[in-house]
């Protein structure tokens, strides 16, 4: 964990969820955040494919580190995900999040999840593409999601 | 759990991870599914917000239900979801799966995920609302999400 | 045109890139609108395909008519579009836009573009799907779009 | 115009709605392109605000340039725009499409439109970030948007 944002680190910290599922902050300051989580046997069907909401909750949560990286509490207003390759039972996966734009009290941030392995027979490494909306909230009180 | 489609209803007993968080299917068929869960300990943060990676997860399955309610294996292309309230630690979720159109391979479902209660000070009863963009698989082996 | 919404009507009076084309506002109030065009041989390429814009750009007049039906001005945040079946020339197309949720200053409008014509051989008469994010805006001026 | 892509170049030659607007292709090759477009009087409301339906057309036509870039016709499946700042009369909006993600039959490719000039008290220059969703056809015959 690098020392970058302490805004980001004091979210992290209180966001039970993500740890609970084991996600480990790699980095997050300069709107910038690197997260990663592996497919434990909770996460994946019968067939030992994931689920598409853990996948979906990782890139959540580096969208929510790189957003809080800067400071003022900001939340997540909606996001779209295309889901590129199954991520399976065993596999790292890694979330890189990086700004796009921000304006007013609204940014747009671009995650891309990729398996942490060389590309494979399976397909690309690359396991999903996600773009969040966020907002700065103007209650001084911290509502974190 | 009703009777409506057998595909659906076989899918959501392969999925673990769905029903290891205590997701329960109310209906699938017709292109429609019903399905709900509980915001427990583990889903929320340290302010007891639940993360939108677990209100998104909820979604996710009412959409895999609902687009394979119809018979054929389908997977999930990709999605967007719009946060519109908080859920908190307690709150039973509903989610409400609909198609809205079909055409090829590809189809779109909508799915509002709303509190399992009526109105009240915290705000509109509506958590989310989700599309969900569908895609038939041609190889008829089975890989389900 | 019906009388539904003055606030939305005197925006359609205002929006000379809307009547330019050719769009007609069939009707809109209570946070609704439906409005219709011709596709005519500036909107085709040399195949006699309407460009994806102008379908985009008719489903968001609807939007715009549905979400400033309720007086406030608002405006779009954003949109997601989804391409069912190209347009041809000669198509008249009738966007429905029909409020989904409504929060805080936030709005989220579902817009289904169809051809005015049964469905034939071409495949199904939905052209687009579309569903707006709204925001009204806190300034009193209004700043149409 | 370059010479970068010759598939590209001739879908720009046959899109007469994009020519029709006074769109200038600049580039278009390896997944990407840019596009130029003046907003003239026909694309704007009565208080000289653009009908975000054309800034929404100038990214679709780059978008259309670089997943065309390739070879094979590429159709646009759908797209999100999020409205980061109004374009006015006069403006002359560039927009760069780069290809993020392709597998399959299917791509992503992300847009910036901003305007071709330095920030100013009116905002950012970037007016609209976009994400296109590529599909490569099947069918041989050239079915171009």
């Amino acid at each position: 964990m690098d020392g970058g944002s302490t805004a980001a680190h004091a979210m992290f910290e209180a966001d039970a969820a993500s740890r609970g599922l084991g996600i480990e902050l790699v980095s997050a300051g300069g709107g910038r955040a690197v997260a990663r989580m592996e497919i434990g046997p909770a996460m994946v069907n019968g067939h030992g494919i994931a689920h598409g909401g853990y996948v979906f909750l990782l890139a959540d949560t580096a969208f929510a580190l790189a957003c809080n990286s800067h400071g003022p509490v900001t939340v997540a207003a909606g996001a779209d995900v295309e889901f590129v390759a199954p991520a399976r039972l065993g596999d790292v996966l890694v979330a890189t999040a990086r700004e796009r734009a921000r304006w007013g009290r609204s940014g747009i941030y671009d995650v891309t999840v990729h398996r942490d392995a060389p590309d494979g027979p399976d397909g690309p490494a690359v396991v999903a593409e996600f773009r969040g909306r966020s907002r700065v909230l103007r209650d001084p009180v911290p509502r974190p999601r």
